[in-house]
């Protein structure tokens, strides 16, 4: 187990995820017609805000406090989304390369939450939810701002797949299998997993 | 006073909360037609959200993260209810059973979260929301979540026991009579003041 | 740079901040015909919800469970509030005061959530976030639970105010110029800025 090679390579799929949640919110904070700085917040709640919440609740200062990578990334991504006019925007390559790194951030989101859990000797619970909330707590938090029910709580095989993800590496720490190698099957399943429960939608 | 034998006691009373308050969660998810994911998370919420914001507030690893007993007992409890088809009953029996297993869980858990601000020497604020927050604060959190006003901002003489209680075991606390006998008669008070005010209403 | 004379002039500024603040959940709670418990909990989230929830973040516990000063400034003002039947009131006189009350509020509970992060060391985005949920992270919680989008998404330069003000904080103190009088400095143009875009709306 090399924990270090992992961090170093989840972090490459974390900042396609960070990009597509920071896409994912730019786009609804701009069809809910809200102001620049409403759309700022929903963006920031949707990228980093799972982070923030999984840091509180295991009582550390939230990293995103400390390193300025994410905020670079959220930042060229939605100067990005601007310029081309993408809430504009409608088409089929787009909409499949979206929900690509969406479901790559989705699951890279789920096991960096899960590995913190692991490192503080959590139990499952802990575990699956310190993943489930790192991926997709800061959606909630946008959703119950805005007065939507969140989608969560309507799209089944989304959170789901966050937790099974989350299962999986607590299951492989607990047997002391949580090398890289399997760590990166479980990743590219949940992946898989996911793109196939939309396309099967 | 001996906080051991109080824990003790109140974790037989927190259980008999805990099993109400899932059943409670478990009820509303399915009548609000969430999909398995969304039952499974308004229960927890319901029934342990409470605690874990608590755990938040003073800055400790939530209990729940560490210790498998309630996640047990919840699973238990939503495994019966559905075995049972709880949701497409309704029967006065029934009725009266729940709403006396809910009081003393609304009163056991806000004696749990004051307990733990009294040990932490808050002020009599400090204790009462601790309090307050562990017994309704995941129902809080759920309502927001559906999109319903939290119960706690309608129902009058729900959220006023957990504060009654809670204050009372503050000036217990500075008088030092917090001991096992007086700290059981809040209890059977604060379960006696909440049934009344029920079927008072 | 002397920290305790700028504790003790922003702590002035604060407790007016803490008294519209208060007024404004009082206010907001009435007129939302919330029972008495539902008009505590309003005013106090409003009042001092974002301390509280910028706490959580930071991982300290709560200042006001450790001190009653903000406490007892709320009792009184609610009390007054009551007494001089305020939610029956309109004239101009009482809402110009009123919106000069809460821009003071909203400029010194930003620059006091912004000092906590400048002395953790923050980035500046810390400090921002922990000047602007002090600020406003009370009204937003308040907001979601009374199924109000939350005003910040749509009061345009209300939040900005914060955020600029916080930002200013930063800018100050990395040059080491965050002395009283430049923060002094900073509270009174951040309360103009406030001012000017109130009454230019």
């Amino acid at each position: 187990m090399n924990w270090m090679d992992l961090l170093l390579d989840l972090d490459g799929y974390s900042i396609i995820g960070t990009v597509a949640f920071a896409v994912s919110g730019y786009l609804l904070g701009v069809r809910k017609h809200l102001d620049l700085l409403g759309v700022v917040i929903v963006t920031l709640l949707t990228a980093i805000g799972g982070g923030i919440i999984r840091d509180m609740l295991v009582g550390r200062m939230p990293m995103v406090f400390l390193d300025n990578t994410n905020l670079v990334v959220i930042a060229l991504t939605v100067l990005l989304a601007w310029l081309v006019r993408l809430h504009k925007r409608e088409n089929e390559v787009l909409t499949k390369l979206f929900i690509i790194a969406d479901s790559i951030g989705l699951v890279a989101f789920s096991l960096a939450g899960a590995k913190l859990g692991v490192e503080f000797h959590l139990n499952a619970f802990g575990v699956i939810l310190l993943g489930f909330v790192t991926a997709v707590g800061g959606g909630i938090v946008r959703d119950m701002m805005v007065n939507d029910v969140p989608f969560i709580l309507h799209k089944d095989f989304y959170g789901t797949v966050s937790i099974v993800v989350a299962a999986l590496l607590f299951v492989l720490s607990r047997f002391g299998w949580d090398h890289l190698l399997a760590v990166q099957l479980v990743f590219v399943a949940g992946v898989a997993l996911r793109l196939l429960a939309h396309w099967g939608e």
